[in-house]
């Protein structure tokens, strides 16, 4: 951690910042610039009694040098993580395509969409029971009733099953009937469902928020590991900016990125990132260029009648396709698919 | 609802939407137009199944003419509402100050600060006793210990208190030792806390999320109020974007356009918004030149000290002044305070 | 400046950096953290060589401790700049207020909106005659007969005018007619024409690009300064965030910090950052309550037939009681108006 | 154009807009909803007539039906546009490479790098004569002694070359000696620039602006081939965002869509939109899987050394290893590179 002292800061001023630091146990460096004092603080974890000096009246600024993570990182754990889903593994060489309906419907959808995807190659089906939206008057999902026509048609597939929970208090429930619990975008901070997915031993797929940096969206991984569970794949989404002709922006930099920084697992969800069906296929591409470990993607057999996002939905026919394409891009780069 | 068709679309195509608008209950209007053909929808509630036609491949756009959220805007309610923490009512011709710490640390800071915020003119008590941490390894709260501080200091100072619940299972908890409950920024689209929060009649806080719209904004007040509770005060914090000499941009223009399009009370948080001292007092000046209807303000005695959030808190003596400046706007603008 | 070096990087390589700053002639000061190697930079204009250290394998990140500008800092210049426009003195105690048509389009309504918002209270008078326009179809601007007009109606008027050069070929020509030359926030970054308009002693109004930050910002400013021209005038007219609601979000935050690194006068442009006339008055009140030295306000007799940005113009009576407004606030922080 | 009235307009207000629609040639449509009335108005380019109706006061909305750019649309010309430089097409199958320093330094350092590139199978030379650099005391280029030297390297490697021009002034100068005239990010909505560049006939590399939308970025290509010149290649080259772990965010859903919405080529400059060496490579892959026409990559001998951005730069045995996964991307897209 370094701490730049306002210019004009007195001799006394710096003492009492030094001070601190010693009471605190860690150790300072003092240089002197041509306008400013700044102060190296070293000692481990220094960086967590940041606001004890943004705080003082005399600091101008401070910078974290080491990272605010620790567990999830590429320093902690070079290697990279593979995370099992059931017999899937995702991190690995292979890239891993989880595919199906935003939204569960009815077990004939399911079954339907499920059979589907996985002629195709899709190896987990994806399915929302309880839906985050923003209108109180949209559907919400079947609630339990979606999970036991996922768990029911998981086991006529064999694809295992990854559904949303939103509620620390569904975890349990969610946990019964699928394989990985999946933290959406909008609970990407939502603490205590993290600590209550980190307390299971569940594989956890934890969407990127639609305005969190990359630090924060390590720092939630964080929170999961923290609490015991190591089995977290992270998935890019789409940011929130001002561009409003894609209804979130895929940032394919910082997936990129997070694969260097961190040994998790990282996928993309090229669907919701976009929200136009027209580009689904061309950002799932993208995205295994980009060094993605696997997919998500929304599948439905009819779109137009979709009870959640229907626009962004690909036909089974068009998922074909994306899947044929994706494949010779993977092995390009020398990855199975 | 105004569906626009993509250019080229045959008679037959056309005929396929104006059917599903009768089959929905509506009523189509078409005109057609030197190089597309426009549909409009008309009938209440038709924004609904906007889904329905975004998903048809010969439909380029759809967009709402009716505003999809209806309990909180001003055309269902055109008198502004005035909701009562207590005694204290926000939303009335009073500008109304909420001050506190950041986080409840101790019984003996609590009181001290709660003394000192009160006689310069604040009106509701705020602290946190559950914190959303983006770090596992920061300071998480008191929990119940620190509600209980809030209930005994509210009594002596005759403070109504405003604190934080983060679990859908914390509402009820929350609910007996507080006058209002506070929903924050990273949970705006926590969509079961809004709803637990609306099943109760407590009056709630409601902060905008770093990266909501205003239309998002509103909708997740629709949803407490959907619920059942009418008692809905919405709070300007600060958005994300990429400017980052302050911690967030806080929002005044959106401030002010919510006065016109919602009858609920509105107020800002400058400090969470700067994350800066120095700009605390100026921000909240603008917050009342623009129509906002109360603050909250972080103060704490020893800044250096607090174990959340120090480098935005004012000191007692700043608090105080900042008090004196706001209430001269107000005055100039016709409002108490 | 201070230098991160990667983790796991060897004496031999902190020594190859060491090296190169001395031979920058820079003083390296080295501290050991528990991870990582951070060399602190000590000379005037160190941060000049940055990119010569981020360039190195080896280095994590290089961090800048004194700020990139110099010439607009209040450490160079502690007393706040007042430049004068003609016998209009702006960045003093008394708030300015700009205001006049988005584009000129004839005498007679440039006589009509001049007389009007002179009598309201304006000291300046804004007129575009060459119009930055994202279509190549839209109303370019009346170009040298619209500096004519408003050279003449400022004769009629006493009131000095400015108005925008967006090509450096057009400074010379703008100089001619006009008292202050605007650079628009389209040109913020059009490094020759600030570098021509710095050539002049002309007052220039410097907009804030829709996506600078402050520092840019003042980096902009910097350019003209040190061309020989200290006669600048800082504008935010909103930056570009997600938020679709408003055109842009008046960022009156960072208006707010720029008083307090800058010496400069900073003025707010309502009409531009909203886009909307019902939040003009509102946004107006807010950046004078937030430090404002002045506003840049659009007026139009009859918006509705106005061939530029009709929908943002106050009518002169909705100008006269946002002046009006304006005042008691200004009076109650102290300052005329 | 659709015209949205607000709510509790009378019939007169309504007679008052429609007279409006008539006066100006078009024809209304006029739908009755339950709350609001909107008008559909028809007629060849009723939207460039927006403002207008934006001014009045009982309107609350207009929304575009038509795109406001036609020559540049995919309606306008279905074919791929395939623009040639010298002998070098871009916009057809082949994948095109420019590759270079970021500023020519010197001869040698050009005619080095030059080679370099070209024997790993760049086709186009990149360097920069004339610099666009936020601070003004950082190195701003050679000026026409660079345009000399890529002149002569240009001759003696057989690599058409591409250079910035910054003013109006530079046009000549630049077209004289380079074969593609690049409009920067900064200079997006320098309208001047766009219609000088416009009146040439040398082909033009345009770069979004980093706060552009799509709509914009394509307005601007739209005022030179309105001028006259239809030879012009896009380049997405990262937006500002809220995201600052890389510079910028490489926005690859807008490449594709705008691959979907106009027929002239992109390409992508994954060097400056990450500003950072090790996410080149995984950048240039995911462009050309999104289906990107090309790349533009910052290539330096010694990047320790550069005068300008090193620390984006490539080595030459970096870019060969680039160059070879990136072909094998192509190959499977089925394109030549």
């Amino acid at each position: 951690m370094v701490i730049t002292l306002k210019a004009g800061t007195t001799e006394k001023g710096i003492e009492h910042v030094v001070e601190k630091i010693k009471e605190l146990g860690f150790t300072p460096h003092i240089s002197h610039g041509e306008e400013r004092v700044i102060i190296g603080v070293i000692g481990e974890n220094a960086i967590r009694s940041r606001e004890i000096f943004e705080a003082m009246f005399i600091v101008d600024s401070v910078m974290p040098i080491s990272r605010p993570y620790k567990l999830v990182s590429r320093e902690f754990k070079g290697e990279a993580t593979v995370v099992e889903v059931k017999d899937v593994k995702v991190g690995g060489n292979e890239v891993v395509v989880m595919a199906g309906p935003c939204a569960v419907e009815n077990r004939e959808q399911l079954l339907e969409i499920a059979s589907q995807v996985k002629e195709a190659g899709a190896k987990i089906l994806r399915g929302g029971a309880f839906k985050p939206r923003s209108s109180p008057y949209s559907f919400q999902g079947l609630g339990e009733e979606g999970l036991k026509y996922l768990a029911e048609v998981s086991k006529i597939t064999e694809l295992p099953v990854v559904t949303e929970a939103m509620d620390p208090r569904q975890v349990e429930l969610v946990i019964r009937y699928a394989d990985m619990v999946q933290v959406g975008a909008r609970n990407m901070q939502n603490f205590d469902l993290l600590k209550e997915v980190g307390r299971s031993r569940k594989p956890v797929l934890l969407k990127r928020g639609m305005a969190s940096t990359l630090k924060e969206f390590l720092m939630s991984a964080e929170y999961i590991l923290s609490s015991g569970n190591y089995n977290v794949i992270l998935c890019e989404r789409g940011i929130r900016t001002f561009e409003d002709a894609t209804r979130f922006t895929l940032d394919l930099s910082t997936l990129s990125l997070i694969k260097e920084l961190s040994h998790l697992p990282v996928i993309a969800d090229p669907s919701h990132a976009t929200g136009k069906r027209s580009l689904v296929a061309s950002m799932a591409n993208a995205a295994i260029a980009a060094g993605s470990d696997g997919l998500m993607i929304e599948v439905h057999s009819r779109p137009e009648e979709a009870l959640s996002d229907g626009f962004q939905s690909l036909t089974p026919p068009d998922f074909r396709k994306l899947m044929r394409r994706m494949r010779s891009i993977a092995k390009a780069l020398g990855r199975k698919a």
